[in-house]
């Protein structure tokens, strides 16, 4: 079951700039920082609220560390903006599959590594009203928290 | 201060059709529905979860109810998509008054009606890396859960 908007994804073409950007105009600060190889992007994570279960919802900020990655195919055609949007659950697993038996294309065999060490997967933007859809599952219950104590 | 993710504005050509795949691939329920016709749409808030400064994160749905509405010309333009996001604020006045400051484009003078009595503004998106973002206070503090009860 999805419980929360776990986080909007925003393509931009200098994370730097960027995450500049949200701290002076709106004092929003970075939770967390990395470089996923395998999805070609380098992001930044603003924690902007928690939920109530349990989780929390973050703005993601990626920049394309490669123009052949989806994201900067996307940015090449699309500009900066609102790339995709992210939905919190406990089971990835269950629900992508689940959603997979209702004739939604999910674009991974297998969910795979995302942001803080969760398991995500994507949804076929042409099967949600023209809305790239990711499901999350957080590495651990409390890992929004933990992380932050690194 | 922006304390939370508000909610994520999604355009769609047919709003019954949207809130359907929502409710049938999601489980999520409508919430609260109403036309804007200063906005110039057609609007469907679906409530995803509850936020840690005591207000709630929805998804909203939005077909226009006329082509030359805002929402009517970047559908036209776009096609189905996400078409903005919105942080919720105690003080929308303050904070668009203060980020207006900061050189950053607000597109009303002072804000208008949203959804459910809120009062909102828009911010450029040429201003904001390509992300039309809007500033929202609810109607009253409670006004998320009260609303319920209607």
């Amino acid at each position: 079951m999805l419980t929360r908007i776990d986080h909007i994804g925003i393509a931009c073409r200098n994370l730097d700039e960027t995450v500049a950007f949200y701290k002076a105009t709106y004092g929003f600060e970075v939770f967390h920082e990395e470089v996923n190889e395998e999805q070609g992007v380098r992001e930044a994570m603003l924690k902007i609220n928690e939920t109530s279960d349990g989780g929390a919802s973050y703005l993601q900020l990626l920049e394309p560390t490669r123009e052949d990655s989806a994201v900067g195919k996307w940015l090449a055609k699309n500009g900066e903006g609102v790339h995709h949007i992210a939905f919190g659950t406990a089971d990835v697993d269950g629900d992508a599959e689940a959603i997979r038996g209702k004739g939604v294309r999910v674009l991974y065999d297998e969910p795979r590594i995302g942001s803080m060490g969760s398991r995500i997967t994507f949804l076929h933007p042409k099967d949600c009203h023209g809305v790239l859809t990711e499901l999350v599952t957080s590495a651990e219950p409390s890992a929004d928290h933990s992380s932050a104590e690194h």
